[in-house]
């Protein structure tokens, strides 16, 4: 269940990763590595950063089939995926809590801190877009304006770990932790949460 | 042999990433860096993904020295390499040649699958180039028009893969690799071979 | 006193970051995550290439607690922080000359040639100013006016290598050498001393 919506979390990252790249008129090499490093990319920092190498990637090929089918459909669909944003951005989101998660995960095996553990999950889950957005020569979207996206990954993270001092199965912390994220992060895309920028008076 | 073609190709890569920085009207320092990360970008990209550190270019000082020489020639010679721009481009497609297959001989040691080792082929030749343009704060061009630098190492691996199922010698493998690699570069350049871009229609 | 220096250099470093994000208009968390990655950035790229992993910020809350205090003092302060330019300007460049020493001494464990452990020094001290920069969509400061910042931690390092053959007791040696590139810094800066760029003529 947890592997499938890894997968899924993948399939989404790569196609939004692909549809910045198509958008910036990158060719059709260009598209594929810009997919690859969106999907990949959180997760490929985390285990460097931990010493987990070689990165989880490399050793089964799910996650590059994975890429290859969010890129094909891309490729193919990436006129009609506008009408699809909805459920793009719903994928997306479920990446989002499912690879916060993942790297939590990975924490607590290399005996890490909560904190930090709360730091390698978020990375996971945002910096694929931060490597996307610097590849394609802009300042990450996720410092500009769509905050919330790493916000909710901290409190998702926050919630695990206090849901772990109640002794809960482990199952279920896992999966009422990604669904707080998920929901956390629909409700602020829904009612325009934002965090503050300091203004000069 | 082949690591005196490593080390031409460390020698043009450097000289590459030299160029980019005077042009960019860095200083001696700034241009000194560039050359350095475009030479060994993509070994270091590749030595950390699958956790061989400390990275190559670490373990001895010959990497180095060989930065140096294409550092020095660049900052001396740099209004008239302009001229030596066909001998500079034969030098730089040796490197790709040779690089990639560096990086593949390095996934196999690693007893990765095929397709990742030929990931870290292409990453080995390319990545210098990205963080050279990344650096310099430009797209890569890597990812905008130049496409068969990647296509071809993409394409010189599977050819080695395909060689290697007929059990030939592994060093002719390797040589006869690294060829199809340099000359179906120098023909992609020769005739203009690009990967299509996707607009709208 | 060593590990007090390195926690300033932490704080300074981190602040610096923080204004510039601030000055970029990032909202709080990306002005968080600048702090971050510009107080830590050059430790973890040195760790990582070296293998030492997980990272060093990752084992002890030291370091986040030293981010998050220079955080809070930019979040709240950063209007007039302007005036403290100078102590600023003196924390940092005690953090440059500090982290610069941390990195020759973690190159001298893992048994690197001196040049290798100079440049892994220079990398610690100048790679979190560096990643500020790629993060803030700029071409890093460091390659284009400020690079005597780089040249005073190389220069640091090889008088450090020339003091130690000379068997004095090793704190001192890392004593006079940071002292060094914290002298030679600020002499650069009253003295507007600059590496020469390449010009056509």
């Amino acid at each position: 269940m947890f592997y499938a919506l890894d997968i899924i979390g993948t399939v989404a990252f790569a196609i939004s990763g692909a549809l910045t790249a198509i958008n910036k008129k990158l060719d059709l090499f260009g598209v594929l590595t810009i997919a690859f490093v969106t999907a990949v990319g959180g997760g490929t920092l985390r285990d460097v950063l931990t010493g987990n190498t070689p990165v989880a990637w490399m050793l089964s090929l799910n996650h590059v089939y994975a890429i290859l089918l969010g890129f094909i459909v891309s490729a193919l669909f990436w006129q009609k995926l506008e009408k699809l944003r909805v459920s793009l951005f719903l994928f997306d989101t479920i990446g989002l809590g499912v690879f916060t998660m993942i790297g939590i995960e990975k924490g607590l095996m290399s005996e890490l801190h909560p904190v930090i553990c709360i730091a390698l999950g978020t990375m996971t889950a945002c910096f694929g877009g931060v490597i996307r957005d610097i590849l394609c020569n802009e300042i990450p979207v996720l410092f500009r304006k769509e905050t919330f996206y790493a916000t909710v990954c901290i409190f998702g993270g926050i919630v695990f770990f206090a849901l772990r001092r109640t002794g809960l199965n482990t199952d279920i912390i896992y999966a009422c932790s990604s669904a707080i994220i998920i929901i956390f992060r629909l409700m602020a895309v829904r009612f325009k949460w934002y965090l503050p920028v300091l203004k000069a008076r």
